[in-house]
């Protein structure tokens, strides 16, 4: 198979590095052989061509199998948010055009992690579900979005049809049916009318998903009950800027945001990228934690090659670098800290 | 002064019963007068005269030096967003016409109730900030909001003008003033247009509150914080959508959503409410906790009257309640529940 690797910045390469060894590892293991096109994305791109998601870096992702994302963004850009060209719009073009319409963020808490979590234990312990953001639409792309004339009067527009909301749905209720069969759509229907077709489209088809046990939450219930009883969830899903915002708090919960991965399927291909940033303060360092980059490759071998043995022993190796404490910095505690690609290493 | 009483629905009446009780003590000690008018809104006043927000109640609002509100919501309309009225609609028209351009909601975890956190308890310990939330624009009230003719496409607009911002920041960084001198500005400003106006028109206040310390923070990081850090905001501001969701997410911060009262200042007068919802379930048993409604009592002397010592004695008799455990079945632990009904008795 064939990877387009995006490193982007800051400690973006250096993760990446030991997600390829792993992904090399595997493959050598079961017999797979793969090749890798290299493409800028983010301050780097915009460094390099002037634009956060240049025009080759696309027709790479498009040619290959699956795209395996690093992090993105420069303190260079920060707190900028007037700046004519910026990283993020090269994340969001790349969502865009690749129709990368579902990110997948499973948010588990690894065995022997749970103090961690900013949570009592209790709370914590088992927490093991899915959130599927819709990734493509709603307030982040509907126009009209600018200004008055008189630069007084702000607006965005959310829209959603029903073909966007039906996509993820069908994925989330799919997702469900191979998980704990438990659904729950998260929206604001009592105030907005685009969650209301959001709601009346789940309706209509939560017949053709019986064995789903299929629930509705407002979002800010759903705020909540994600600090309150986050066991209480098995797949999450919602719109877009709900998604962000959710996932990034359900993020916090198992304490451990350098293990997490995700996955954003699309129509063209689809992208597995680490949830965490790209930490510039730590660039170069080798002290980066690189679990949650090398945790999205088991994504890519589950989600793109549909090679879940593969993705499974990614994780379990994962697991072991726990128990046996070779981990980086974050995750040190007492014993020595690991280098990025010392974990690297053991874990391929 | 002259109160306009909306119990509303659930539990409202009982708790608000004890919310009065109070307010004549405190009266009688300090030598104050008072008056009551009494009012429908919510489900029993849809059931009454078929309009969530009738016309009498806003003008009894309207002539009230201040508005003391119970909770609102029946399960009769619950999970039916497509119900034609709808108790939240009376919400929204109250506040729209009411002018509650700024809802208030203190957040801070009594000493000795750290505990009842799902956080660590040494994250919360010391936990004290005001949530400042924009009620009345936004994607709640922009128009158009509607569907297609098809009914197959369903938008939302946001939208915010100059005046709106500067009016709630203004307001923003006076508490900050007032408090420990430090601000977070919540918004998607890398996104969202409404959001850069939100940006723009804070960072040109700064100025103007110099001794006020003011950070820009996007919502999803926000969403993060509150919990990994909730010691880290004085006063956090933000639109009215990304209030409703992060003002809920604070709230179980301290664990007790029983002790969270809340202000919604406005142009034409100011309202205070506990922030739970109506508890159907407990109605008229006299068993619900009347201490978020007392709380909010507090914040009418402080915020509508003008009268912070009265609204100090309110929130020291609250203190004592708990240290007696003087409380309802929510807040015993080990020790016998007080009625309802006791508890008002107590604290006034
Ligand atoms: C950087 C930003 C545009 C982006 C988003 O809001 O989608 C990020 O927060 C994310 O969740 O991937
Ligand atoms: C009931 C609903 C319309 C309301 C809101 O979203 O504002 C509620 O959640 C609140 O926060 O007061």
């Amino acid at each position: 198979f064939k990877l387009a690797v995006l490193a982007g910045d800051g400690i973006g390469p250096e993760i990446m590095a030991q997600a390829l060894k792993v992904v090399q590892a595997v493959c050598t293991r079961f017999g797979h052989e793969f090749s890798c096109e290299e493409a800028l994305v983010g301050a780097c791109a915009i460094d390099a061509v002037g634009d956060p998601y240049p025009k080759e870096t696309h027709h790479t992702c498009l040619n290959a199998d699956a795209v395996l994302f690093g992090a993105l963004g420069s303190p260079k850009y920060d707190n900028n948010p007037n700046a004519k060209v910026r990283p993020e719009q090269g994340l969001l073009k790349m969502r865009k055009s690749l129709g990368l319409y579902a990110n997948l963020r499973p948010v588990s808490v690894f065995e022997g992690m749970e103090h961690h979590s900013p949570l009592k234990e209790e709370r914590v312990r088992g927490a093991d579900f899915m959130c599927v953001r819709e990734l493509t639409s709603g307030l982040y792309f509907g126009k009209p979005q600018g200004r008055s004339e008189d630069g007084n009067t702000a607006y965005d527009t959310c829209i959603y049809t029903r073909e966007e909301i039906e996509r993820i749905l069908k994925l989330a209720f799919e997702l469900a049916q191979s998980r704990r069969k438990k659904l729950t759509v998260v929206d604001k229907a009592n105030v907005l009318a685009t969650s209301r077709l959001w709601r009346q489209v789940a309706q209509e088809m939560e017949p053709r998903y019986a064995d789903v046990e299929t629930e509705y939450m407002f979002v800010d219930n759903a705020a909540m009950k994600l600090i309150q009883n986050p066991t209480h969830f098995d797949v999450l899903v919602t719109e877009n800027l709900f998604g962000d915002i959710l996932t990034d708090e359900a993020s916090v919960v198992s304490g451990s945001l350098g293990l997490l991965p995700s996955a954003s399927i699309g129509v063209h291909t689809s992208l597995f990228e680490p949830i965490h940033g790209s930490y510039p303060q730590a660039a170069g360092k080798n002290i980066a934690n690189p679990l949650a980059m090398i945790l999205s490759t088991a994504m890519l071998f589950e989600y793109a090659l549909d090679a879940p043995e593969e993705g499974r022993c990614i994780r379990e190796a994962v697991q072991a670098s726990l128990e046996a404490k070779v981990v980086t910095e974050d995750l040190a505690e007492g014993t020595p800290a690991y280098s990025t690609s010392d974990v690297g290493d053991w874990v391929a």
